[in-house]
């Protein structure tokens, strides 16, 4: 059976230059907002026509990260608790076979740009900064959206959220359209669930800032918030 | 930006040998049952382990047939008359810069066979027999289904259905359980949107049967099943 190769169509932006803090799944957190630059080759009014008139898209895209020269049938997902085995084909972590991931989002607009060309604004993207994307697609509530659907173990994980405390004085240094998204990464608990140390501070990268905090039970307590440049 | 070589897992069995008749989009046909049988270096049990806890699956392959040199900003899709064109990001169409397909499946079980080790048993799969698939993901309620999305020109095509008149005595050649996803397909209309000639004949290769027909308004006659090796 034939391999096939896989050109990257454009690139997301996004608010998160590493892994720490990223939610679990897309769609979590709807006021986190990404940009997709297509790629000069890919650059097409044409090939977005009538896309505006979908509501939510698919993003398929290369978790390039995560790629191997082997693979193990076998995940620990950190929302388990590290220590509980998947099948790699029942997770959707990033260390598989293929190392493709897939993501709903919202399409809010496209935005006409200088130097990108026309570009997809879409909120509740889950991917690193810089992710290369592979294809986009409508998502089609008819064939897409199974209310009925059953979530095996990911069921269990759904509702959990901290608490975030935060001193206003940190936060003012945060342009305001970016609070909401920050404090909602936080409140979904950027740690590994296996660790529960009161007394360690974590530090998240999002947007330019340094986030540090601590977390004492279901409770996050933002220690500092400094802008990266200034470090 | 780099490439990424896919390399296919594993490979479906379905009743369709050739496109025509394949329903527009996944899930739209329960009774439809498809074999996922893994490639001897992908057959592991662990890999599978708690994916039956999980009643949907994201299957991504690849459009074995669809693959070209260049691409097209624009496709016709059949069931907008076959002459409005819709940018290829707006479409699920095969003919886009990666070819990789995305379809959700019903799990109906996990099967352990003798010659192609464990298989997983599926349905609502529009795939064509022997496609190659390049990954499995469990389908996630909470993030994956989005009942207010809203699904553009697809939304308008969502009820259509044609009557199928099919006499007992030809119907009797097929096995039970293979006749009502057959008449499921042809309710779906198999045929170009844009054709509509009551005197045509069709015919329709679905699991080992060739099945003529005529259309007329809104009635399907089928006029002959034939079973292939017979032919």
């Amino acid at each position: 059976m034939e391999n096939i190769i896989i050109k990257p169509i454009a690139v997301i932006r996004t608010d998160f230059p590493e892994k720490f803090g990223i939610p679990r799944q897309s769609g979590r957190i709807d006021s986190l907002i990404g940009r997709i630059v297509f790629l000069p080759e890919y650059r097409s009014h044409e090939s977005l026509r009538e896309i505006e008139s979908f509501s939510h898209l698919w993003l398929l895209f290369d978790f390039s990260l995560a790629h191997r020269e082997t693979w193990s049938p076998t995940v620990r997902p950190p929302r388990l608790g590290g220590n509980r085995r998947i099948g790699v084909f029942a997770s959707r972590s990033p260390y598989r076979p293929n190392p493709i991931g897939l993501s709903s989002v919202r399409l809010l607009r496209i935005e006409k740009t200088e130097g990108d060309g026309e570009v997809l604004i879409v909120s509740g993207a889950d991917l690193l900064d810089g992710t290369p994307i592979l294809d986009i697609k409508p998502y089609l509530p008819f064939s897409d959206c199974h209310p009925d659907a059953v979530g095996g173990y990911a069921d269990e994980q759904r509702d959990y959220h901290l608490r975030v405390e935060c001193p206003p004085e940190l936060l003012e240094s945060v342009p305001e359209e970016k609070r909401s998204p920050l404090l909602s990464c936080l409140a979904d608990d950027p740690r590994p669930s296996y660790q529960n140390d009161p007394s360690r501070v974590y530090g998240m990268r999002f947007s330019g800032f340094e986030v540090r905090f601590t977390v004492h039970e279901d409770i996050l307590n933002v220690i500092e918030i400094r802008k990266e440049d200034e470090v």
